[in-house]
Protein backbone atom coordinates (compact mmCIF):
# COMPACT_ATOMS: atom_id res chain seq x y z
CA UNK A 1 0.00 0.00 0.00
CA UNK A 2 1.54 3.52 -0.55
CA UNK A 3 0.09 6.26 1.01
CA UNK A 4 0.95 10.57 0.27
CA UNK A 5 -0.01 13.95 2.08
CA UNK A 6 -0.24 16.66 0.07
CA UNK A 7 -2.32 20.12 1.29
CA UNK A 8 -4.70 22.35 -0.38
CA UNK A 9 -6.09 25.50 0.53
CA UNK A 10 -9.44 26.87 0.05
CA UNK A 11 -9.86 29.64 -2.27
CA UNK A 12 -13.10 31.98 -2.03
CA UNK A 13 -13.78 30.63 -5.97
CA UNK A 14 -14.00 27.39 -4.65
CA UNK A 15 -16.81 28.36 -1.64
CA UNK A 16 -20.40 28.77 -2.71
CA UNK A 17 -23.07 31.02 -1.26
CA UNK A 18 -23.92 28.29 1.80
CA UNK A 19 -20.30 29.39 2.89
CA UNK A 20 -19.02 25.93 2.20
CA UNK A 21 -16.50 24.31 -0.31
CA UNK A 22 -19.18 23.31 -3.41
CA UNK A 23 -19.58 19.70 -3.40
CA UNK A 24 -18.37 19.58 -6.88
CA UNK A 25 -14.41 21.21 -5.88
CA UNK A 26 -13.25 18.16 -4.15
CA UNK A 27 -12.61 16.46 -7.76
CA UNK A 28 -10.48 19.32 -8.24
CA UNK A 29 -8.59 18.56 -4.50
CA UNK A 30 -8.61 14.93 -5.26
CA UNK A 31 -6.84 15.28 -8.40
CA UNK A 32 -4.21 17.47 -6.25
CA UNK A 33 -4.08 14.73 -4.60
CA UNK A 34 -2.81 11.49 -6.60
CA UNK A 35 -1.14 14.08 -8.83
CA UNK A 36 1.32 15.15 -5.92
CA UNK A 37 1.18 11.29 -4.70
CA UNK A 38 2.68 10.25 -8.25
CA UNK A 39 5.33 13.23 -7.83
CA UNK A 40 6.12 11.87 -4.08
CA UNK A 41 6.73 8.13 -6.31
CA UNK A 42 9.22 10.02 -8.29
CA UNK A 43 6.59 10.14 -11.67
CA UNK A 44 5.21 12.83 -13.25
CA UNK A 45 1.75 12.80 -14.02
CA UNK A 46 2.91 15.55 -16.95
CA UNK A 47 5.41 13.18 -18.68
CA UNK A 48 3.27 9.96 -18.37
CA UNK A 49 0.90 12.15 -21.03
CA UNK A 50 3.92 13.78 -22.63
CA UNK A 51 4.79 9.76 -23.54
CA UNK A 52 1.74 9.23 -24.89
CA UNK A 53 -0.34 7.33 -21.99
CA UNK A 54 -3.43 9.04 -20.56
CA UNK A 55 -5.57 8.55 -17.91
CA UNK A 56 -9.15 9.55 -17.94
CA UNK A 57 -11.23 8.65 -14.73
CA UNK A 58 -13.90 5.78 -15.15
CA UNK A 59 -15.45 6.42 -11.72
CA UNK A 60 -15.55 8.42 -8.82
CA UNK A 61 -17.60 8.47 -5.57
CA UNK A 62 -17.61 10.71 -2.40
CA UNK A 63 -19.29 10.90 1.10
CA UNK A 64 -19.33 14.31 2.61
CA UNK A 65 -19.40 14.37 6.35
CA UNK A 66 -18.43 17.78 7.19
CA UNK A 67 -18.08 21.20 5.41
CA UNK A 68 -14.75 23.04 4.72
CA UNK A 69 -14.45 26.82 4.84
CA UNK A 70 -12.66 29.14 2.70
CA UNK A 71 -9.06 29.72 3.40
CA UNK A 72 -9.30 26.04 5.28
CA UNK A 73 -5.92 24.58 5.01
CA UNK A 74 -7.00 21.27 4.08
CA UNK A 75 -5.20 17.44 4.14
CA UNK A 76 -5.41 15.51 1.34
CA UNK A 77 -4.44 12.06 1.94
CA UNK A 78 -4.13 9.53 -1.27
CA UNK A 79 -3.62 5.80 -0.92
CA UNK A 80 -3.35 3.71 -3.84
CA UNK A 81 -4.27 -0.10 -2.02
CA UNK A 82 -3.81 -2.25 -4.90
CA UNK A 83 -0.80 -2.56 -7.68
CA UNK A 84 -2.32 -1.43 -10.78
CA UNK A 85 -3.06 -3.35 -14.04
CA UNK A 86 -4.92 -1.38 -16.80
CA UNK A 87 -6.98 0.34 -13.77
CA UNK A 88 -5.64 2.70 -10.63
CA UNK A 89 -7.60 2.90 -8.11
CA UNK A 90 -7.04 5.97 -5.47
CA UNK A 91 -8.36 6.10 -2.42
CA UNK A 92 -8.71 10.01 -0.69
CA UNK A 93 -9.36 11.49 2.82
CA UNK A 94 -9.76 15.16 3.49
CA UNK A 95 -8.69 16.33 6.51
CA UNK A 96 -8.96 20.44 8.41
CA UNK A 97 -6.34 21.47 10.55
CA UNK A 98 -8.05 20.14 14.11
CA UNK A 99 -7.87 16.61 12.04
CA UNK A 100 -11.25 16.17 11.33
CA UNK A 101 -12.10 13.88 8.64
CA UNK A 102 -14.13 16.00 6.09
CA UNK A 103 -15.16 14.08 3.45
CA UNK A 104 -13.54 10.59 1.13
CA UNK A 105 -13.78 9.09 -1.80
CA UNK A 106 -12.30 7.13 -4.44
CA UNK A 107 -11.60 7.33 -8.37
CA UNK A 108 -10.94 4.60 -10.84
CA UNK A 109 -8.63 5.56 -13.98
CA UNK A 110 -8.02 3.41 -16.78
CA UNK A 111 -4.14 3.77 -18.45
CA UNK A 112 -5.36 4.95 -22.23
CA UNK A 113 -2.76 4.56 -25.32
CA UNK A 114 -3.16 8.57 -27.02
CA UNK A 115 -2.14 7.45 -30.45
CA UNK A 116 -5.01 3.98 -30.58
CA UNK A 117 -7.34 5.01 -27.93
CA UNK A 118 -7.16 2.07 -26.06
CA UNK A 119 -6.55 0.70 -22.64
CA UNK A 120 -3.38 -0.39 -21.93
CA UNK A 121 -1.32 -2.19 -19.05
CA UNK A 122 0.19 0.47 -16.39
CA UNK A 123 3.84 1.50 -17.48
CA UNK A 124 6.58 -0.24 -16.85
CA UNK A 125 8.10 2.21 -14.68
CA UNK A 126 5.93 3.33 -12.81
CA UNK A 127 5.39 -0.58 -11.42
CA UNK A 128 8.61 -0.47 -10.75
CA UNK A 129 8.21 2.94 -8.35
CA UNK A 130 5.23 1.32 -6.72
CA UNK A 131 6.55 -2.74 -6.21
CA UNK A 132 8.39 -1.77 -2.95
CA UNK A 133 5.59 -0.27 -1.49
CA UNK A 134 3.61 -3.89 -2.30
CA UNK A 135 5.92 -6.44 -0.50
CA UNK B 1 -41.18 8.53 -9.92
CA UNK B 2 -40.56 11.75 -11.44
CA UNK B 3 -38.25 12.66 -14.40
CA UNK B 4 -37.15 15.66 -15.24
CA UNK B 5 -35.42 16.81 -18.71
CA UNK B 6 -32.77 19.76 -19.66
CA UNK B 7 -30.15 20.43 -21.61
CA UNK B 8 -26.95 22.01 -20.53
CA UNK B 9 -24.16 23.47 -23.68
CA UNK B 10 -20.17 22.30 -22.71
CA UNK B 11 -18.67 25.58 -22.18
CA UNK B 12 -14.81 26.17 -23.25
CA UNK B 13 -14.07 26.59 -19.82
CA UNK B 14 -14.78 23.16 -19.14
CA UNK B 15 -13.19 21.20 -21.27
CA UNK B 16 -9.82 20.24 -20.15
CA UNK B 17 -6.18 19.45 -22.20
CA UNK B 18 -7.52 16.35 -23.09
CA UNK B 19 -10.03 17.64 -24.91
CA UNK B 20 -12.54 15.92 -22.87
CA UNK B 21 -15.22 17.78 -20.40
CA UNK B 22 -13.30 17.69 -16.73
CA UNK B 23 -14.69 14.92 -14.77
CA UNK B 24 -15.14 17.33 -12.03
CA UNK B 25 -17.63 19.10 -13.99
CA UNK B 26 -20.18 16.86 -14.69
CA UNK B 27 -21.41 17.64 -10.80
CA UNK B 28 -22.26 21.20 -11.80
CA UNK B 29 -24.35 19.53 -14.84
CA UNK B 30 -26.18 17.55 -12.13
CA UNK B 31 -26.39 20.69 -10.35
CA UNK B 32 -28.46 22.14 -13.27
CA UNK B 33 -30.37 18.73 -13.82
CA UNK B 34 -31.49 18.85 -9.98
CA UNK B 35 -32.11 22.33 -9.59
CA UNK B 36 -34.63 22.34 -13.16
CA UNK B 37 -35.92 19.65 -11.62
CA UNK B 38 -37.51 21.19 -9.30
CA UNK B 39 -38.61 23.94 -11.44
CA UNK B 40 -40.54 21.98 -13.67
CA UNK B 41 -42.26 20.73 -10.15
CA UNK B 42 -43.17 23.97 -9.65
CA UNK B 43 -40.53 24.63 -7.21
CA UNK B 44 -37.55 26.98 -6.86
CA UNK B 45 -33.95 25.56 -5.03
CA UNK B 46 -33.52 29.42 -4.50
CA UNK B 47 -36.64 29.89 -2.55
CA UNK B 48 -36.61 26.95 -0.63
CA UNK B 49 -33.48 28.64 0.74
CA UNK B 50 -34.74 31.46 1.03
CA UNK B 51 -37.34 30.06 3.08
CA UNK B 52 -35.19 28.88 5.57
CA UNK B 53 -34.27 25.31 4.37
CA UNK B 54 -30.99 24.32 2.23
CA UNK B 55 -29.81 20.75 0.80
CA UNK B 56 -26.15 19.90 1.44
CA UNK B 57 -24.92 16.80 -0.30
CA UNK B 58 -24.26 13.90 1.69
CA UNK B 59 -22.96 11.80 -1.35
CA UNK B 60 -21.54 12.07 -4.82
CA UNK B 61 -21.35 9.31 -7.53
CA UNK B 62 -20.96 9.18 -11.07
CA UNK B 63 -19.56 6.55 -13.93
CA UNK B 64 -18.13 7.87 -17.05
CA UNK B 65 -18.79 5.60 -19.97
CA UNK B 66 -17.43 7.97 -22.81
CA UNK B 67 -16.60 11.76 -22.80
CA UNK B 68 -18.52 14.76 -23.92
CA UNK B 69 -16.65 17.17 -25.98
CA UNK B 70 -16.67 21.40 -26.38
CA UNK B 71 -19.58 22.44 -27.60
CA UNK B 72 -21.98 19.22 -27.18
CA UNK B 73 -25.55 19.70 -26.43
CA UNK B 74 -25.55 17.90 -23.53
CA UNK B 75 -29.56 15.75 -21.93
CA UNK B 76 -29.79 15.48 -18.67
CA UNK B 77 -32.03 13.56 -17.41
CA UNK B 78 -33.04 13.55 -13.33
CA UNK B 79 -35.22 10.96 -11.69
CA UNK B 80 -36.17 11.23 -8.96
CA UNK B 81 -37.27 7.35 -7.65
CA UNK B 82 -38.72 7.76 -3.99
CA UNK B 83 -40.70 10.43 -2.35
CA UNK B 84 -38.14 12.11 0.39
CA UNK B 85 -38.09 12.09 4.23
CA UNK B 86 -35.32 14.11 5.70
CA UNK B 87 -33.34 13.04 2.38
CA UNK B 88 -33.54 13.26 -0.61
CA UNK B 89 -32.13 10.90 -3.90
CA UNK B 90 -31.87 12.37 -7.44
CA UNK B 91 -30.53 10.09 -10.33
CA UNK B 92 -28.86 11.59 -13.04
CA UNK B 93 -27.98 10.54 -17.21
CA UNK B 94 -26.41 12.59 -19.58
CA UNK B 95 -26.64 12.03 -23.34
CA UNK B 96 -24.67 13.62 -26.11
CA UNK B 97 -26.89 14.97 -28.85
CA UNK B 98 -26.73 11.24 -30.77
CA UNK B 99 -28.72 9.80 -27.90
CA UNK B 100 -25.15 7.74 -26.40
CA UNK B 101 -25.53 7.80 -22.73
CA UNK B 102 -22.34 9.23 -21.32
CA UNK B 103 -22.39 8.92 -17.87
CA UNK B 104 -24.97 8.31 -14.74
CA UNK B 105 -24.87 9.04 -11.31
CA UNK B 106 -26.20 9.82 -8.10
CA UNK B 107 -26.63 12.49 -5.45
CA UNK B 108 -28.34 12.02 -2.00
CA UNK B 109 -28.65 15.35 -0.05
CA UNK B 110 -30.19 16.38 3.20
CA UNK B 111 -33.10 19.05 4.22
CA UNK B 112 -31.26 21.18 6.78
CA UNK B 113 -32.71 24.08 8.83
CA UNK B 114 -30.41 27.02 8.02
CA UNK B 115 -30.53 28.93 11.46
CA UNK B 116 -30.43 25.48 13.58
CA UNK B 117 -27.92 23.30 10.92
CA UNK B 118 -30.43 20.51 11.60
CA UNK B 119 -32.20 18.28 9.36
CA UNK B 120 -35.54 18.58 8.97
CA UNK B 121 -38.46 16.81 6.97
CA UNK B 122 -38.55 18.05 3.43
CA UNK B 123 -40.95 20.69 2.82
CA UNK B 124 -44.68 20.08 3.29
CA UNK B 125 -45.18 22.04 -0.27
CA UNK B 126 -42.80 20.16 -2.04
CA UNK B 127 -44.16 16.61 -0.96
CA UNK B 128 -47.87 17.54 -2.19
CA UNK B 129 -46.07 18.84 -5.41
CA UNK B 130 -44.30 15.56 -5.77
CA UNK B 131 -46.93 13.36 -4.52
CA UNK B 132 -48.99 12.72 -8.00
CA UNK B 133 -46.01 11.04 -9.41
CA UNK B 134 -45.95 8.18 -6.74
CA UNK B 135 -49.29 7.32 -6.59
CA UNK C 1 -21.83 46.65 -35.78
CA UNK C 2 -23.12 43.18 -35.10
CA UNK C 3 -25.01 42.97 -31.67
CA UNK C 4 -26.31 39.75 -30.07
CA UNK C 5 -28.16 37.96 -26.84
CA UNK C 6 -27.71 34.97 -24.69
CA UNK C 7 -28.92 33.95 -21.68
CA UNK C 8 -27.22 32.17 -18.70
CA UNK C 9 -28.92 31.15 -15.51
CA UNK C 10 -26.62 30.98 -12.53
CA UNK C 11 -25.52 28.33 -11.15
CA UNK C 12 -24.73 27.42 -7.34
CA UNK C 13 -21.16 26.30 -8.19
CA UNK C 14 -20.85 29.82 -9.33
CA UNK C 15 -21.69 31.87 -5.96
CA UNK C 16 -19.29 32.46 -3.61
CA UNK C 17 -19.60 33.05 -0.21
CA UNK C 18 -20.55 36.60 -0.08
CA UNK C 19 -23.30 34.97 -1.96
CA UNK C 20 -22.43 36.95 -5.78
CA UNK C 21 -21.26 35.51 -8.47
CA UNK C 22 -17.53 35.30 -8.16
CA UNK C 23 -15.56 38.10 -10.00
CA UNK C 24 -13.91 35.37 -12.52
CA UNK C 25 -16.69 33.38 -13.50
CA UNK C 26 -17.68 36.31 -15.74
CA UNK C 27 -15.24 35.13 -18.21
CA UNK C 28 -17.57 32.00 -18.58
CA UNK C 29 -20.68 34.01 -19.19
CA UNK C 30 -18.72 36.26 -21.63
CA UNK C 31 -17.64 33.23 -23.45
CA UNK C 32 -20.94 32.03 -23.76
CA UNK C 33 -21.73 35.32 -25.21
CA UNK C 34 -19.27 35.40 -27.78
CA UNK C 35 -19.92 31.67 -28.71
CA UNK C 36 -23.29 32.21 -29.35
CA UNK C 37 -23.00 35.80 -31.15
CA UNK C 38 -21.07 33.55 -33.72
CA UNK C 39 -23.85 30.95 -33.59
CA UNK C 40 -25.93 34.05 -34.29
CA UNK C 41 -23.91 34.65 -36.96
CA UNK C 42 -24.08 30.92 -38.52
CA UNK C 43 -20.53 30.66 -37.36
CA UNK C 44 -19.51 28.00 -35.02
CA UNK C 45 -16.42 28.20 -32.85
CA UNK C 46 -16.09 24.38 -32.64
CA UNK C 47 -15.93 24.39 -36.85
CA UNK C 48 -13.42 26.77 -36.70
CA UNK C 49 -10.75 25.21 -34.55
CA UNK C 50 -11.90 21.92 -36.04
CA UNK C 51 -10.62 23.46 -39.51
CA UNK C 52 -7.25 24.84 -38.25
CA UNK C 53 -7.99 27.99 -36.36
CA UNK C 54 -7.86 29.11 -32.73
CA UNK C 55 -9.02 32.09 -30.94
CA UNK C 56 -6.96 32.90 -27.97
CA UNK C 57 -7.49 35.53 -25.19
CA UNK C 58 -4.89 38.73 -25.71
CA UNK C 59 -6.59 40.61 -23.50
CA UNK C 60 -9.47 40.72 -21.03
CA UNK C 61 -11.36 43.75 -18.74
CA UNK C 62 -14.25 43.84 -16.87
CA UNK C 63 -15.91 46.80 -14.55
CA UNK C 64 -18.49 45.33 -11.89
CA UNK C 65 -21.34 47.65 -11.13
CA UNK C 66 -23.96 45.29 -8.95
CA UNK C 67 -23.41 41.63 -8.30
CA UNK C 68 -25.34 38.82 -10.22
CA UNK C 69 -26.77 36.04 -7.45
CA UNK C 70 -27.86 32.87 -7.42
CA UNK C 71 -30.50 31.79 -10.02
CA UNK C 72 -30.53 34.90 -11.53
CA UNK C 73 -31.23 34.83 -15.41
CA UNK C 74 -28.89 37.05 -16.93
CA UNK C 75 -28.91 38.30 -20.24
CA UNK C 76 -25.85 38.64 -21.92
CA UNK C 77 -25.56 41.71 -24.68
CA UNK C 78 -22.13 40.77 -27.12
CA UNK C 79 -21.17 43.23 -29.89
CA UNK C 80 -18.69 43.31 -32.08
CA UNK C 81 -18.11 46.67 -33.08
CA UNK C 82 -15.19 46.56 -36.03
CA UNK C 83 -14.61 44.14 -38.66
CA UNK C 84 -11.70 41.74 -37.76
CA UNK C 85 -8.85 41.87 -39.40
CA UNK C 86 -6.12 38.79 -37.59
CA UNK C 87 -7.61 40.63 -34.17
CA UNK C 88 -11.25 40.61 -32.97
CA UNK C 89 -12.92 42.62 -29.89
CA UNK C 90 -15.91 41.55 -28.15
CA UNK C 91 -17.38 43.73 -26.17
CA UNK C 92 -20.07 42.45 -23.61
CA UNK C 93 -22.77 44.01 -21.13
CA UNK C 94 -24.46 41.68 -18.46
CA UNK C 95 -28.30 42.54 -17.51
CA UNK C 96 -30.42 40.69 -14.75
CA UNK C 97 -34.20 40.42 -15.04
CA UNK C 98 -35.17 43.83 -14.10
CA UNK C 99 -32.83 45.12 -16.83
CA UNK C 100 -29.90 46.65 -14.40
CA UNK C 101 -26.82 46.33 -16.01
CA UNK C 102 -24.45 44.64 -13.68
CA UNK C 103 -21.19 44.70 -15.66
CA UNK C 104 -19.69 45.35 -18.77
CA UNK C 105 -16.37 44.12 -20.48
CA UNK C 106 -14.28 43.35 -23.54
CA UNK C 107 -12.35 40.96 -24.32
CA UNK C 108 -9.52 40.90 -27.49
CA UNK C 109 -8.64 37.84 -29.58
CA UNK C 110 -6.20 37.02 -32.38
CA UNK C 111 -6.62 34.66 -34.80
CA UNK C 112 -3.62 32.20 -35.07
CA UNK C 113 -3.14 28.93 -37.13
CA UNK C 114 -2.93 26.01 -35.01
CA UNK C 115 -0.12 24.21 -36.72
CA UNK C 116 2.46 26.76 -37.33
CA UNK C 117 1.08 28.81 -33.86
CA UNK C 118 1.07 31.88 -36.13
CA UNK C 119 -1.31 35.02 -35.80
CA UNK C 120 -3.58 34.84 -39.23
CA UNK C 121 -6.23 37.08 -41.09
CA UNK C 122 -9.69 36.45 -39.63
CA UNK C 123 -11.29 33.26 -42.29
CA UNK C 124 -12.95 34.72 -45.68
CA UNK C 125 -16.03 32.78 -44.80
CA UNK C 126 -16.17 34.92 -41.07
CA UNK C 127 -15.93 37.90 -42.71
CA UNK C 128 -18.43 37.64 -45.37
CA UNK C 129 -20.84 36.51 -42.81
CA UNK C 130 -20.20 39.81 -40.63
CA UNK C 131 -20.02 42.47 -43.56
CA UNK C 132 -23.35 42.95 -44.34
CA UNK C 133 -23.53 44.80 -40.47
CA UNK C 134 -20.72 46.93 -41.44
CA UNK C 135 -21.87 48.73 -44.46
CA UNK D 1 5.29 49.88 -2.31
CA UNK D 2 4.47 46.42 -1.29
CA UNK D 3 5.47 43.32 -3.05
CA UNK D 4 4.82 40.30 -2.32
CA UNK D 5 5.29 36.32 -3.91
CA UNK D 6 3.78 33.34 -4.16
CA UNK D 7 3.44 29.90 -6.10
CA UNK D 8 0.38 27.83 -7.94
CA UNK D 9 0.40 24.74 -9.60
CA UNK D 10 -1.55 24.67 -12.22
CA UNK D 11 -4.37 22.01 -12.20
CA UNK D 12 -5.60 19.73 -14.76
CA UNK D 13 -8.81 21.27 -14.35
CA UNK D 14 -7.82 24.64 -14.96
CA UNK D 15 -6.67 24.06 -18.68
CA UNK D 16 -8.46 24.30 -21.61
CA UNK D 17 -8.73 21.81 -24.78
CA UNK D 18 -6.44 24.32 -26.14
CA UNK D 19 -3.97 23.06 -23.49
CA UNK D 20 -3.77 26.05 -21.70
CA UNK D 21 -4.88 27.43 -18.87
CA UNK D 22 -8.09 28.91 -19.49
CA UNK D 23 -8.06 32.84 -19.47
CA UNK D 24 -10.59 33.17 -17.13
CA UNK D 25 -8.89 30.97 -14.09
CA UNK D 26 -6.16 33.54 -13.83
CA UNK D 27 -8.39 35.26 -11.54
CA UNK D 28 -8.28 32.82 -9.49
CA UNK D 29 -4.74 32.49 -9.11
CA UNK D 30 -4.75 36.05 -8.54
CA UNK D 31 -6.95 35.92 -5.95
CA UNK D 32 -4.14 33.41 -4.16
CA UNK D 33 -1.86 36.04 -4.60
CA UNK D 34 -3.50 38.88 -3.24
CA UNK D 35 -4.78 36.76 -0.22
CA UNK D 36 -1.14 35.46 0.48
CA UNK D 37 -0.25 39.13 0.20
CA UNK D 38 -2.34 40.25 3.02
CA UNK D 39 -1.49 36.98 5.02
CA UNK D 40 2.24 37.86 4.38
CA UNK D 41 1.85 41.23 6.27
CA UNK D 42 -0.20 39.27 8.79
CA UNK D 43 -3.76 39.58 7.87
CA UNK D 44 -6.13 37.28 7.03
CA UNK D 45 -8.75 38.37 4.44
CA UNK D 46 -10.78 35.66 6.22
CA UNK D 47 -10.74 37.30 9.38
CA UNK D 48 -11.21 41.13 8.08
CA UNK D 49 -14.73 39.26 6.88
CA UNK D 50 -15.18 37.70 9.98
CA UNK D 51 -14.49 41.31 11.65
CA UNK D 52 -17.60 42.47 8.83
CA UNK D 53 -15.51 44.10 6.35
CA UNK D 54 -15.33 42.59 2.92
CA UNK D 55 -13.79 43.45 -0.56
CA UNK D 56 -15.84 42.83 -3.44
CA UNK D 57 -13.89 43.81 -6.62
CA UNK D 58 -14.58 46.72 -8.74
CA UNK D 59 -12.78 45.67 -11.42
CA UNK D 60 -10.00 43.74 -13.10
CA UNK D 61 -8.28 43.49 -16.32
CA UNK D 62 -5.03 41.07 -17.27
CA UNK D 63 -3.16 41.26 -20.36
CA UNK D 64 -1.90 37.64 -21.56
CA UNK D 65 1.46 37.43 -23.22
CA UNK D 66 2.16 33.71 -23.02
CA UNK D 67 0.07 31.03 -22.37
CA UNK D 68 0.77 28.63 -18.96
CA UNK D 69 0.43 24.49 -19.37
CA UNK D 70 -0.66 21.74 -17.16
CA UNK D 71 1.55 21.41 -14.01
CA UNK D 72 3.20 24.52 -14.49
CA UNK D 73 4.77 26.07 -10.93
CA UNK D 74 4.20 29.86 -11.61
CA UNK D 75 5.03 32.48 -9.72
CA UNK D 76 2.31 34.96 -8.56
CA UNK D 77 3.92 38.16 -8.15
CA UNK D 78 1.37 40.80 -5.94
CA UNK D 79 1.86 44.63 -5.52
CA UNK D 80 0.35 47.12 -3.49
CA UNK D 81 1.79 50.27 -5.14
CA UNK D 82 -0.60 52.88 -2.93
CA UNK D 83 -1.91 53.21 0.21
CA UNK D 84 -5.22 52.12 0.55
CA UNK D 85 -8.33 54.38 1.41
CA UNK D 86 -11.99 52.71 0.64
CA UNK D 87 -10.22 51.31 -2.50
CA UNK D 88 -7.28 49.05 -2.76
CA UNK D 89 -5.37 48.09 -5.80
CA UNK D 90 -3.22 45.22 -6.32
CA UNK D 91 -1.30 44.66 -9.37
CA UNK D 92 -0.45 41.37 -10.22
CA UNK D 93 2.06 39.52 -12.68
CA UNK D 94 2.77 35.57 -13.19
CA UNK D 95 5.98 33.86 -14.25
CA UNK D 96 6.40 30.31 -15.24
CA UNK D 97 9.58 28.46 -13.99
CA UNK D 98 11.83 29.88 -16.59
CA UNK D 99 11.14 33.14 -15.41
CA UNK D 100 9.15 34.23 -18.45
CA UNK D 101 6.02 37.00 -17.38
CA UNK D 102 2.98 35.05 -18.88
CA UNK D 103 0.51 37.66 -18.07
CA UNK D 104 -0.21 40.67 -16.01
CA UNK D 105 -3.37 42.56 -14.51
CA UNK D 106 -4.80 44.44 -11.90
CA UNK D 107 -7.99 44.34 -9.51
CA UNK D 108 -9.63 46.98 -7.76
CA UNK D 109 -11.61 46.24 -4.66
CA UNK D 110 -13.54 48.18 -2.46
CA UNK D 111 -13.61 47.88 1.13
CA UNK D 112 -17.41 47.18 2.14
CA UNK D 113 -19.23 47.00 5.54
CA UNK D 114 -20.76 43.88 5.28
CA UNK D 115 -23.78 44.96 7.63
CA UNK D 116 -24.36 48.14 5.85
CA UNK D 117 -23.42 47.35 2.47
CA UNK D 118 -21.86 50.92 2.56
CA UNK D 119 -18.55 51.31 1.62
CA UNK D 120 -15.83 52.25 4.64
CA UNK D 121 -12.13 53.11 5.02
CA UNK D 122 -10.03 50.40 5.09
CA UNK D 123 -9.42 49.05 8.50
CA UNK D 124 -6.84 50.76 11.15
CA UNK D 125 -4.76 47.46 11.70
CA UNK D 126 -4.76 46.63 7.79
CA UNK D 127 -2.88 50.34 7.20
CA UNK D 128 -0.79 50.24 10.28
CA UNK D 129 0.92 46.67 8.64
CA UNK D 130 1.19 48.72 5.18
CA UNK D 131 2.30 52.23 6.47
CA UNK D 132 6.33 51.11 6.91
CA UNK D 133 6.19 50.17 3.03
CA UNK D 134 5.33 53.51 2.06
CA UNK D 135 7.31 55.64 4.12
Amino acid sequence: MFESETYVRVRYAETDRMGYVYYGNYSEYYEVGRVEALRQLGMSYREMEDSGIMLPVLSFSIKYYKPAYYDDLLRVKTIIAELPKTRIKFIYQIYNANNVLLNEGETTLVFVKIQTGKPCMAPEAFLQKLNPFFK
